[in-house]
């Protein structure tokens, strides 16, 4: 493991500084700030929307900013760059990588914070080429339903999980390099296959917001919308609170993982009709039995995070 | 609208000292202490469970318990009453109901906090008979995850909805009395028919709670459960918050509500339906258009709630 401490790097250029770009901007830049090792002495912040650079300027989320479109600027961003960060929805990931490749140093190793990777991963390939060992395929695990600039915390990533899926050819300094990166940003680094990755996020992740996005849509299309909505309360407002996601994000995140996802959600409406089945027929034991199971795995699971939040382990 | 201020009575009789009636039990207890009007000089703790009064009247959430099964401590108890408040599984409503009926007083009013209403209106007739004129149905619409006196808080109603729903046979001044109680917690009180009620309960409280218990549930099942949910986070979190919640209460609801939530639970698995084939047939059009409709629903809903909020109007 690279040492947090003998870990250092000068430029860190970030494609898309949004809640998870501009966070991990934050939680390096404050290190440099501090003169703490594994600080960024200059974050570049490259983005589609000139207004979201600017913000991100402003805010001081980034050293300096640079458009996409910008030959000039772009070479002279990623020049001598340690690291780049591509965080944007991931149905970008090819034309950014093809768009970067050109200006791409041998010594930069390039990384994302992509919600799914199997598909990362095929587009990497197919814009990088016989470059791809620079490439080491990551997904923090992190989010907030704000998106955008002002939505970056610099303790965003302190004991979450983050994923990297290091590829055959990656070196496995490069994969080090970009596990103390993470780490230093308070976050616990963990290694899957993109194959699991994507099934697992399908599960926990991708699919309730499917199902949360579904709730209020089902809502907003009965007669009776306006009633229903004055009066949902504290339960309805947790179990939708990620249908406050960015749109855009989710609608790549479903077609990028549509295997895992569909697999998904097929097994929870097999559920969904067990327990209708219970409903119709007055089942109450049936339902108990469910209702009883789910309590008992929830509270242990909220105990363990608790406990491993007091400890500061984001793996448990 | 029956003045707070001008409201008073001695003694409160409450059937099940958790959350719910443990709650109101404080709420009005403290006010009582205070000098406060509406406050309860006394209230009665009935349980099934002697564990669950004992603890109540530790807590100092009741001044006194009745043991059920106790004729001579329960005619006691319900002797010269105000009000009693039903605060058990809706299931139990009949047989508590059918258990009260011998030791009422004739100027008892007895209203109750059940999730559902047209089954608790049905079995209050069934119980009661020509004297259903003395029971209010109602609901306050407040909850945590979790449950038993020790849940119970004094606030638990500030800024809360209350529905009551009046019958027939109700004397107005019987209703406005339970109104004024409920108000003096601090809750909003607003009228429904039973089946209002249960049909926008159903949507926005009941059938969150089945799709939150059915998540995990089939994670579970799943042969991966562990890695799944190692790898959960906020969006996991938030959503199956209400999956920690009481399996009998949510037992009793869906049998009781059972025409209403299946109503709901076949419309939401007909969007589902939609967005599967969307994800299917990788039709992010389609998916971005809903998500971005429920985010924009989702955010104004949360922003009318937090402006509510803030002039202390439950209603909105």
């Amino acid at each position: 493991m690279t040492d947090v401490a003998a870990f250092s790097f000068n430029k860190l250029v970030i494609f898309g500084v949004g809640l998870i770009g501009g966070s991990l901007a934050r939680a390096l830049r404050e290190r440099g700030e501090r003169g703490e090792a594994a600080g960024a002495r200059t974050v570049i912040g490259v983005g589609r929307s000139p207004a979201s650079t600017a913000r991100a300027l402003e805010l001081g989320v980034v050293d300096e900013t640079a458009a996409l479109g910008d030959d000039v600027a772009l070479r002279a961003a990623l020049s001598g760059a340690d690291f780049v960060l591509l965080a944007a929805p991931v149905a970008q990931t090819q034309p950014l990588l093809e768009r970067i490749a050109p200006f791409l140093d041998t010594n930069t190793i390039v990384t994302d914070a992509g919600s799914t990777k199997s598909d990362v991963v095929a587009a990497a390939r197919a814009a990088l080429g016989v470059r791809i060992a620079q490439f080491v395929p990551g997904h923090p695990i992190a989010g907030r339903e704000a998106s955008g600039p002002d939505a970056a915390l610099p303790d965003l990533y302190v004991n979450r999980n983050v994923v990297l899926c290091p590829l055959p050819e990656n070196a496995p300094e490069a994969v080090e390099r970009v596990a103390a990166m993470w780490r230093a940003t308070g976050a616990c680094v963990r290694d899957m296959t993109p194959e699991q990755h994507d099934r697992v996020l399908a599960s926990v992740s991708h699919l309730p917001h499917v199902l949360s996005f579904a709730l209020v849509e089902q809502i907003l299309n009965s007669p009776d919308a306006a009633l229903k909505f004055s009066f949902a309360a504290g339960g309805f407002r947790d179990f939708t609170r990620i249908a406050a996601s960015s749109p855009e994000m989710w609608r790549d995140v479903c077609v990028a993982n549509r295997v895992a996802l569909l697999d998904e959600l097929d097994a929870y409406t097999a559920v969904l009709a067990r327990l209708r089945a219970a409903i119709d027929a007055g089942d109450g034991a049936a339902l108990e039995a469910v209702f009883a199971r789910s309590r008992v795995a929830r509270s242990e699971w909220q105990e363990q995070r608790t406990n491993a939040a007091a400890l500061g382990d984001a793996s448990k």
